[in-house]
This record gives structure tokens, sequence and C-alpha cells, in this order.
């Protein structure tokens, strides 16, 4: 028998979420009967999805849904030996016993900070590059447009494309991260769509036309990307957050996937399974390189993670937002 | 030297086409010159697609644009012999001298009427064939929406995804079409768009969902067939007839893509070249076998044009206008 702390929801909030709407719970954990494992969580992901959910399906005086990365502390699962480093969907907590339905070993390369599996090591990074060289069938050397460049898909995308030769155009909604995606990340234009407007900014910066369109956003960004789309082009839908739940503004372009032939295809990670060996090759290899650029603002502690829910709700971070629970 | 009749367009009709826009002109034909050919008007084709062009690129005082099947009475060209039955875009004139560009040679089949090859057997055929089986990957016994399932392209698509067991729902916008792809083409089940509340009937008659959206209309019908697609569905998109030139609708359950998994593809008929022999063969054998239907409305006599263009602007035509010019 042991003992953990948990992030607890303790009322909705409304509008922003404030220090209030959350506490921070020690709860007894017990010990791991045959067939379990006990896990210390690592770091926690902070993600923008779980806000909505606040006022949703999250369950008030439970731990708060989440993932993260953990390390196996104690093992009556065969399957799984102490000191296993895990990927887990088991919320905030900073142990837990799970029977191993949905926790998973990686293999941290041990040049490589453990928290590079939280982004572009992990399910965003493995979203974008599926999402780009088998959706979008990415040719060396084309012409790549990616909406929300600055997110943790979108950086990770627009940077393979810059490895495959591409000459590669983001769209972001704040300079800083405009700054970021040019000075950094190397992208060849940025555009910044709450302050240029979107469909001149794009004609400008495309003069070859747009190859693959890496879609994040919908609405207006696709109705301005269908313009620029050369013959055969491909449009990846990977997000489309302007427009869930039929939101925002209709799309009124799409007769020109006509001429042009371009195929426009939904996909989800959990589709890319088959590409994770290459994929973990492949960016392990970039992120070693420096070829693949990214930002992390991680807090230390776990009692920590109301602050980082609510900074990531009020923009304040600078890339995938990261708890970090022990070493 | 011979004579030839030609439609021209006098005037540019204000609102509905009339009469007096149209005038029939009778010119001179020179004899045809090394390389040249005389060709013999036999059927000519009536198209939608020619009201605007009267208020656009149609020149006033010359031969109207336009398609049609010829035969070949006089030749110095090596590549075609008199008797050769072509197909050509050479406009409304009775008889013409080409130098056989964009004049292709057919072999009509003696067991079905020439006309077919105006719609059928022609690039609305192949234009349904290749969208359904290359773009929309159909697979046998699949559930298929087809809209405008009563024009020249949607008729033959319904079609062939019965002849390939499929469970096909069309949707139509007149009660006459309805009834003819119910009882006569035998689709399983027939919407008219604008009598009934489109979602609610689609929903209604696809209790299967849909695995292939044969797209022709755009707006509301493409809105609508989202909320039905199953997972990993395609949607080859053959036209957008509500929404060309970003008019009608804008298009707002794109986000359904994603997680469906949903292929959405542009496609234009000069694409399925390489398709044209499996085409040809196949659709010579259902429409000699019954299997595939079709309505055609013929007007005898080369200066009925006029009426046919304004009886197909009024809709009084069922199925394909065609004009005889000559046997």
């Amino acid at each position: 028998m042991t003992a953990s702390r948990e992030i607890h929801l303790v009322r909705r909030p409304q509008g922003m979420s404030r220090p209030e709407d959350f506490a921070v719970v020690e709860r007894p954990v017990a010990d791991p009967r045959e067939g379990e494992i006990l896990v210390q969580n690592l770091l926690m992901s902070v993600d923008p999805y779980m806000r909505p959910r606040f006022n949703a399906d999250q369950a008030l005086g439970e731990a708060l849904i989440g993932g993260g990365i953990g390390r196996v502390i104690g093992s009556h699962n065969v399957k799984f030996a102490v000191g296993d480093v895990v990927r887990h969907g088991a919320g905030m907590r900073e142990r837990f016993v799970s029977d191993g339905r949905g926790v998973s070993i990686i293999r941290p390369d041990p040049d490589l900070p453990l928290s590079v599996h939280m982004h572009a090591l992990g399910g965003t990074g493995l979203t974008a590059y599926g999402g780009l060289l088998e959706v979008g069938r990415l040719k060396d050397g084309e012409q790549v447009f990616v909406s929300t460049a600055g997110g943790a898909v979108g950086s990770v995308a627009a940077q393979i494309a810059k490895i495959k030769g591409c000459y590669v155009v983001g769209s972001t909604g704040s300079d800083d991260k405009a700054a970021w995606l040019r000075d950094v990340a190397g992208l060849d234009a940025v555009i910044n769509y709450k302050t240029e407007p979107l469909r001149e900014a794009l004609t400008a910066a495309t003069p070859k036309g747009v190859d693959v369109y890496f879609e994040n956003v919908g609405g207006a960004h696709l109705d301005a990307a269908l313009t620029r789309m050369n013959p055969h082009g491909r449009i990846p839908v990977c997000g489309m957050i302007s427009t869930y739940n039929g939101g925002g503004e209709g799309v009124r372009n799409l007769f020109l996937l006509i001429y042009g032939r371009i195929d426009m295809q939904g996909f989800v990670a959990s589709d890319f399974g088959h590409l994770n060996a290459a994929f973990v090759s492949d960016m392990t290899t970039w992120l070693k390189d420096g070829r693949i650029k990214y930002q992390e603002t991680v807090l230390d502690g776990f009692e920590r993670a109301p602050e980082g829910l609510i900074g990531l709700f009020e923009g304040r971070n600078a890339g995938k937002m990261i708890i970090r629970v022990a070493e």
C-alpha cells in the first residue's frame, strides 16, 4: 500500500478555468495483484482537448483524464518488468495500478530527453509523419502549406516537409510562433492569419501553388488553400478546428477539387501503427541531428498541473506543455 | 464544293432562349484538301453547358459550339477512310471539313443504336464508370448514394452500382425522374430533393450508411451525405452543380471526413483513357443485356436544333437530348 496524489476537477469552470476549479487530493494506492503493475508517473501531458471535457464527460471528484509517461515500479504482469518506461492514458495521478490495458512499453533513446516522447516522438509526431507521407503522398521537393504550423502536429509536419526538400509555407496565429517557425524551424514563408488577409498572403507566399495542404483548420483556411492547389494535389485532413460540430464558416470552393483532381482524405493517428517502426527510426535520427526543432514548456512538480492547464488555455505556453512529476 | 446548313446564335438571349435568338444559315463547304476529311453529321448533342456560353464565348453569326457523331464522306487523310463513323466537337453544322484534329473514329456495334455513343457509351458513360469504379473504388455489394441520379452521368453510375450488386439510393429533382429511377432503372430508393427534406430522407433511405457517394451537387447534398458516410467511405467528385463559382451554400460537415477516414477526390473523364477499352466492352455488354437503361429525346431534322436547345433549357427532355441530322 502506498499513497498517490491526484488532480481532481472539483467544479465545472465558467469560462476560463481558475485555480479553484481544481484540487490536489491524496489517495491510497493498493499493491498490484496478479496481472497488475504499479506505475510511477514521470511526465504528464496537458492538452487543449481537455478544456471542453471539463464541462462534459470529466467526472467531478476523480482524477483528470489524460496521458503521460511513467516507469513500472512493481509488476505482477509478465508483459512488464520493473524499470520499463511506459506510455499510458491513466490520468493525472502520481502513481497508479493497472492491468496493463492501454499501457505500452517505449524504448527511450538515451541521447534524447524523455519528454520528446510526449510530442515529436509521440502521437502528434506520428500523426504528422503518416498524414504527410502516407495520406499526403508527399514527394521530395513539392510545394507544401501547413495550417496551424505552430501547433504540436503542424510544427512537425512542416519540418518533415523541409527535410524532404520541400518549399514550406505555414500559417499561425501569433507573431511569436511565426518568428519561431521562420527563424528556428526554417520555414520558407509564414502567415499570421490573425494580422494578414489569409487568401492574399497565401497567394503571395505560394508562387508555385500548393501540392500538399496539411489541413488542421477548415473553413476559410480550406477555401484559401483550394484556390492554390496544383493539379493532382493532396489535402490530408488532420483536423478542422474552425468547423468542428458544423460551426464556423461553410466551405465554398470545393468545386475546385474537380478539375484539379484534388484528393482530400481524413485520417487519425491510430491508422499509422504500421508506420511506427519507420517513424521512430526517422524521427530519432532527425531529433538527434537537430533537424526537427521543438519547444516545450515544462513545469516541475505534480501539483503544478492546474497551473499548466490554465496557462495552456490562456496560451502562455511555447510549444508542448508538460508537467514533470518525477525524474 | 457542297453546301451545309449551320445553326447560328444571332443575338444573346435575355433570360430563357427564344427561337428568334437562333438562325439556320446555309454556307458553302470547300472540298477537302490534302490531309483533310469531309464529314456528314449524323447526330448532334444538345447539352446544358451550352446555355451560359450563349452569353459568353459563343460567337454571334457562327456555328454553335457542340459535339456529335458523323460519317466521313470524303477523305484526303490517311487516318480516315470514307465510311468511318467519327466523334467530333465541330459544332452544329450539317457537313464540315476537318484536318482530323479533335475527330476520333468509333466502331459502333451493329446491335446497338448509334445514339448510345452520345451518352451511355460516350463521355458521360465513361465518366460514371471511371468515377465509380476507379476513383470511388467501388466494391461489390456496397452501399451507394448517387446525386442527380436522373442525369446523364448519374443514371449510368447508379445502374453500374446496381450491376455490381450494391444497394443504391439516388436523388433527383422531379417525380417523373424518380419514377423512372425506381421502376425502370431499379434503384433501391429514390429521393426527390425538391419535395422531401433531403437529410431526413437520406437517413431513412440508408439504414446501412453510405460507402460511396457519387457527388454531382455539393452544398446541402454533400453535407447530408457526409452525415451518412461509413468509415473509409469514398466520395468521387464528378460535379458540384450547386456550388460552381463559389455560389450556393457553404459546406459545414467536412470535419466528418476525419474520423471517418473519408476519401474525397475530384476527377474528369479525360483521366480515364486507360479505362476506355474495358469500359466499351463492359458497357456494350450491359446495354445489349438491357442491364443499363436509358432515355433519349430525339428530334429529327437538323433545323430542329434550336427547338431542342430551348426544350432542354425548359426541362422538356426525358434523358439525353439528341438532334438526328441524317441516317
